[in-house]
């Protein structure tokens, strides 16, 4: 039984429960994160803190703790799981009102909670053989930069996806790929690295921004505009990207192969430079 | 301290808690109902009880228990709460699962809670005076169809309508009004009244479907097509209708005045109509 952190607690997970009024269980007024542990550190963290910061003030939530204090607390509860390589899971909500109303009480208390997963990541067979993507209308709502846990129309592209044999699925919209359901998408053309620019489409992926500066470094063309199902088709390459996956290579999309159906070099490449990244910053 | 229902059990809402693992919590993936309760009896309770069945089988939860057992169950939550007048709230999720996964186990026992709110609507002073109403984009996803716990864009909206003074948020999309963040919007025009169609960019308001055939039985027309905000500004009269709200009239949009400013004949009376309907046909 794993051990969690509950609004200054920890304790076993199944002892970790809150009420049915909170407003992050009847109004999904929440933000979260996940974070990579690899080598028993933190993955990236900063940047998942800023973003965390950055979700919660969008949606008017006060961080119950400081950035510092969060990761001193995710480091602890690394250490009291004993994780060597895995996730950590943190959910902030608005917190439980007296009743249930749209308009939140003042000064509720906010509910943090963290949670971790052992997940063998870094040998993850679909990182060598690479995934298969089908795409799906985006039907998710207009800020999709916040990181809420509105995450039905996400849970509901998964589903497909796995109902057609797939590990994920690309969303698309105005016949552009937004992203995927958990993840950054990339795709490798003749001269660049293509992904999505920022902007309220799409959630500013902290994997993909790690690893697109990484590859701006190494000397690859990153260039951030809108492509098409069909030019994903066509690419080279195609890849995603986010804390639970690191970097893996789309060798199919609905159901027809990207370049030779095997994962390219240059995903490839990039995913040996993140998880050397990965472990040189861990912390 | 009010009784609340959870999974087949009775008991102090301050102890009906659920696990952070529920993916109503994670995900927001579940739906709900709210049903208004007057004289100790429920308000349209089939209607309430279709739509649930709809939103749960478009998301693909079964629910735990028949219609006629949660209606029911809300019958002996009435009783032991000793509740006259106000809501009873009800809300289905996925269940609780052993990790989180976008990916729910297969076969996961639904999450059923409801509890009811003490709420003195019948004589509501709004009812009286009409409600002030602003006007916001609609950021929401595609399938409003369902009534999904997904409600950050609805709470957010409220929020900007509470900060401007007003009740109630108008959501306008491609020039034309949705509906409103917990209800559904209508303008009296010279010719009929008017409303938007079923279709996924609304919710079916269970109330405003009951007041529209109530409407029409006393030989009003009623028109379904979107409105545009000049439209509504320039009406004789507009009203929303909800479980929690009935009917009421809104006297002001954006700062401007609807008519004279005052609850208008048309509404008034679709009022009474509704609540001398809901009084006769409670259960």
């Amino acid at each position: 039984m794993s051990i969690a952190y509950l609004n200054g607690r920890f304790l076993p997970i199944a002892d970790a429960r809150i009420s049915v009024l909170d407003r992050g269980f009847l109004f999904a007024e929440g933000v979260y994160e996940v974070t990579a542990v690899i080598d028993g550190r933190l993955v990236d963290s900063a940047s998942h803190l800023d973003r965390l910061a950055r979700s919660a003030g969008e949606i008017g939530i006060a961080l119950p703790l400081i950035p510092d204090e969060i990761e001193a607390t995710q480091k602890q509860l690394v250490e009291r799981n004993g994780l060597d390589e895995g996730l950590i899971y943190l959910q902030l909500t608005r917190g439980a009102d007296e009743s249930r109303d749209f308009l939140p009480a003042p000064d509720l208390q906010p509910t943090l909670v963290m949670f971790v997963q052992h997940k063998l990541f870094l040998n993850a067979s679909a990182a060598r053989t690479g995934i298969a993507v089908v795409t799906t209308p985006d039907l998710r709502w207009a800020r999709r930069d916040i990181k809420s846990t509105g995450l039905l129309a996400q849970a509901m592209a998964k589903q497909i996806a796995a109902h057609a044999g797939a590990q994920e699925a690309w969303m698309v919209e105005d016949g552009h790929v937004t992203e995927g359901a958990s993840s950054t998408a990339f795709i490798v053309t003749d001269d660049a690295i293509v992904t999505r620019a920022y902007s309220q489409a799409v959630l500013a992926g902290c994997t993909g921004a790690a690893l697109t500066a990484l590859a701006q470094e190494a000397g690859m063309t990153v260039v951030r505009r809108p492509f098409t199902v069909a030019e994903a088709l066509g690419a080279k390459e195609a890849f995603i990207t986010s804390a639970s996956t690191l970097c893996q290579s789309v060798v199919r999309i609905d159901g027809q192969p990207i370049g030779d159906g095997r994962p390219g070099p240059v995903a490839t490449r990039l995913r040996e430079i993140y998880v050397d990244f990965a472990r040189r910053t861990a912390v």
